[in-house]
């Protein structure tokens, strides 16, 4: 009997999966020893079958980690002998205790052979976590974790792409990333951008106008952009996935900065007083930009998210966020190579994690943010004060750890540049690079993140400006160094380009 | 001018491996921002190049855990409370501190990004260690770490295999290594074994005789086999070593239950009492099987080495031995997948590692061989007390976690062979699986390791004998269940194969 009130409408289901992808996944088995874990957790059996050493056999009793703890109010990086919090692990083997928290990963499992997906407990705290962050519009995702965005890229190109396949980066993308796609006989052809990254039109052109095989996937760092710093607005999200559907490819984000958000800069040092005060936590989830999956009725965006930026880049600990028809081939690929996580990662990053608790780890976030927008801050009044404006050009990035400076070599002098850089950009990048360096300050050349296009057959060649055909870019972070030094190496940076520009 | 006394002979240089890497190890380019690194150490010159988080923001400030200690006269499994040794390492942006220990991997290094090949401190040690265990055969070997012998695996057949390439491996293997094989869209022969592994004879034959491409590298488990549980003797090594080197194939020996070699089996326990003492550690040492690698005097034997076995398997630490030019091509394939040891197990193993030092490591596998030896010796005791020898064949394993049980199928009554199970064996193993699932004790069926011939062209056919076609096998592990379990579990499966052979 048809209801007289309309019930709210459910989210989609994704799209099937099944001929998108390669060979190879399609190919690999599920484990057969599997089969026989139902009967390992019968009580009534005795298991002679797998192959597990008992736990009281290893090697690690109990360990233990030190780090900051909510409310963080007198920052991350403050005075730890006062304001630490202590996680304490056991391996029940050897002390029978109770767990220190009830959703701890004991060492007992976390050392032991286990489920490639991640343990129960992180799968919860990330589902939580996405649920709070992202209104994702499909409703079958699902988690599995990985040591990382490099191997959650690795093990996703493995279960989507065949060798010979063609996918699209941004033209300057993070160079291991495309040595990934590389390294998998992938052909990666350059997505125009410009300071504020891809660009819808020119996307949707390149694809209207598109020779050959279609490209599987776009991959894409949209928020503090590698190198370039820059965030795509949420319009222009909109508008690439739209893109993306009308031309059936993934959207593949890789979001390791997406938590390095931070308030808007502002030159006027009183002003900024006031405006980079920590929001409250809904202000602040409600002010982050938005996930593609946001907009994702198809399940056709692939999230590679990662604790890398935000707790620490050794803990070799990041997850992928997908459809979980694409996690279930995921998962078989992840037993076949990296088998599962660090188990002290496990324990560590769980215990940390579970401690905070959502809103603790919100909190977290928030004085992240605080911490870099007041790195970005130093580096962007040093660009300001210290770099020509005659000849460079830069936005404020908005997320990130990178700063991207546009040096019109034009203004060089053409005749110097074509004779003595024989009309290479490049030539001039490494030149000024080298200058830079032995007067104390190491920014690195644009070109080293240039996404070569070797496509067969050549794709219709977008337009390149004048403008663009000497344009001379130079990547710099602002996470590694002090506001001094910060303020010190752009100097010298500005004082080379001011001497080699004759201003 | 010439000596007249003559130098002793220098150890050979490895092969050329330049035409043996995969097309996709070729094109594996060397990262361009390694270039800059040079320059990010120069104190002189200050780096905006590397995207890396100041170690002031991670997220831990100390990690600690407690290990047992040598001389482990209580055991490995004692009690903790008086017995254990703390490591503790510090982030010394946290702690400005000394290290604890001087050649500790503190938390800012291995929380950081860093080498691929693993850190300098563990790299030593492993060298040592290999100088002291093994006598390569050849001069210039390295080392690369992996997270695991599955990873280290897969990270060698990208480096050394295509598409479409052909391995050998055991004909009954570690299923999880063969699908690893099969993922990469590899062909895997099986080879010939019997009781004591691979047949030298057999394997001669085999490639003599071989149609089409010849296979790129035999995989095999030499000590311990996964399922087998057998150990090569050296003799059978030396055999292989030379086929592989007539027919100018690379050997990859995954050996990590290496240090789970025990004393020989004694069904009479009152000599087992002096036998298995704790030999000295020069005697340990001799005792031990040679590695593929004393027999290399050409740089073909790739080692997969792991702690999984030795310390707990969520470490997710191992390493690779082979010649450098090789170790020099896997770097830049695990700079593009996993990337990096996870930190905390850069510090807290190695930190377990430094305190022992060579001697007390050794002191520790001693222990562990004790453990495994009385471990096996109760599984020997129940087979020998348990199983009917009218039906069923075993060796008592010398090395690893498992036994194998041979139960000859014809002796089930052809008849019902024939009929009930349609002459096929896998069908007898399943039949007796869930019978003895019933009952209360899980054995894996020996037919889920099997390697499975896919070749095309088929090779010549080895001779399979009537015995060899009714043969029936089980695998069993005595790692994981205490002595009670171990013959209340063996005395099922006795009991079941007396009553379905009407014993």
């Amino acid at each position: 009997m048809p209801s007289s009130t309309t019930a709210p409408a459910a989210k989609p289901m994704a799209m099937s999966i099944e001929h998108r992808l390669s060979d190879e996944a399609v190919i690999r088995l599920p484990s057969l020893l599997k089969q026989a874990f139902k009967h390992f957790k019968n009580p009534g059996v005795i298991s002679l079958g797998g192959g597990l050493p008992l736990p009281s056999m290893f090697s690690f009793n109990k360990i233990s980690a030190e780090s900051p703890a909510p409310p963080f109010a007198h920052g991350i990086a403050a005075d730890p002998h006062t304001l630490g919090q202590d996680i304490t692990v056991t391996n029940i083997a050897k002390y029978p205790e109770d767990l220190e928290h009830p959703m701890d990963v004991p060492l007992e499992s976390s050392l032991q052979y286990g489920t490639a997906q991640g343990p129960d407990q992180v799968l919860k705290f990330l589902r939580d976590h996405n649920n709070l962050i992202h209104n994702i519009a499909f409703q079958d995702w699902d988690i599995v974790c990985t040591s990382g965005n490099t191997q959650g890229w690795y093990a996703l190109l493995r279960t989507l792409c065949n060798p010979g396949d063609v996918i699209l980066a941004e033209e300057f993308s993070f160079t291991s990333a495309i040595q990934t796609a590389q390294g998998n006989r992938l052909t990666v052809v350059p997505v125009k951008v410009d300071l504020e990254g891809i660009i819808p039109e020119t996307l949707a052109t390149q694809l209207d106008n598109w020779v050959g095989p279609k490209p599987k996937l776009l991959y894409t760092i949209p928020t503090g952009q590698n190198p370039t710093g820059c965030t795509l607005s949420n319009e222009r999200r909109q508008q690439i996935y739209t893109i993306a559907q009308k031309h059936d490819i993934f959207i593949v984000e890789d979001e390791p900065y997406y938590f390095l958000q931070m308030a808007k800069y502002d030159s006027d040092r009183a002003q900024r007083e006031t405006a980079n005060h920590n929001p409250a936590q809904s202000e602040f989830i409600k002010g982050l930009a938005n996930s593609f999956l946001t907009y994702d009725v198809d399940g056709r965006v692939i999230r590679l998210d990662s604790f890398s930026k935000v707790l620490a880049p050794g803990v070799r600990f990041g997850w992928i966020v997908a459809q979980k028809a694409l996690v279930d081939r995921i998962i078989p690929f992840q037993e076949i190579s990296s088998q599962l996580l660090c188990g002290f990662s496990q324990s560590l990053i769980n215990g940390l994690l579970q401690r905070w608790g959502q809103e603790g780890y919100i909190s977290y976030l928030i004085k992240l943010r605080e911490e870099y927008t007041n790195k970005r801050d130093a580096a962007l009044d040093a660009i300001e004060t210290h770099l020509p404006r005659e000849v460079a050009e830069w936005i404020a990035p908005d997320a990130g750890m990178f700063f991207w400076i546009k040096v019109h070599a034009a203004k060089f002098g053409m005749d110097r540049f074509n004779t003595e850089f024989n009309n290479d950009p490049r030539k001039v990048e490494e030149y000024i690079y080298m200058k830079a360096v032995d007067k104390g300050c190491l920014v690195i050349p644009g070109h080293w993140f240039a996404v070569n296009e070797q496509t067969n057959p050549p794709q219709k060649t977008i337009e390149i400006s004048e403008d663009d055909r000497s344009a001379l870019y130079f990547r710099g972070t602002f996470a590694s160094a002090s506001a001094e030094d910060l303020d010190k190496a752009i100097k010298i940076f500005g004082d080379v380009l001011r001497e080699e520009f004759h201003l």
